[in-house]
């Protein structure tokens, strides 16, 4: 069994306030994110399939030129190829989860 | 754009005290538990790659005969067709994703 903590998992600032940790398994990754306030993810594309999941806070989400308001308790389905970015309007705790892996992210 | 709260989907006691809302896209499943305290998920097994996230309580989760204490943090890859079986010890709150998907939750 792989089983781990979160405590043990390198954390990656890969957009500035965008602080990740991901952990992979043979098809998926899933990506724990705590991001600080009033920070721009560029809109950005990949073939991966995304589920975002607002844990805390509020996150501003625009998929396809739509634009949701996350609240804790959404959850957003991004198709593959499709272009999306974000903002965080306050401190938020989000978890992502990709098919297939992100072989950049390992 | 698919997006909804999970106020707005319907939960399902699939085991006595194991309270899930899924959300499905095209290759995975994501099951958002509540869990009460003291419930047991009998040993099963399933095709389904699935990663256990443990957002809130203690769960004691048993994979192929290996059983770790998790705490808010622990992460969890279960391989497929991995007989697994769990316990809450107190109330729980778990994200459970899935590939493919679960589609006996849709």
């Amino acid at each position: 069994m792989l089983h781990t903590h979160l405590k043990n998992i390198e954390e990656r600032e890969v957009v500035p306030g965008y602080h990740g940790q991901f952990i992979h398994s043979d098809t998926m990754t899933v990506a724990h994110w705590n991001i600080e306030a009033h920070r721009d993810m560029p809109e950005h594309a990949h073939p991966h399939e995304q589920i975002f999941n607002l844990l805390e806070g509020t996150f501003e989400l625009t998929v396809a030129g739509e634009t949701v308001v996350a609240e804790p308790g959404t959850v957003v389905v991004i198709p593959p190829n499709v272009k999306h970015a974000g903002r965080s309007l306050s401190n938020c705790r989000v978890i992502d989860i990709f098919y297939p892996v992100r072989k950049e992210y390992q």
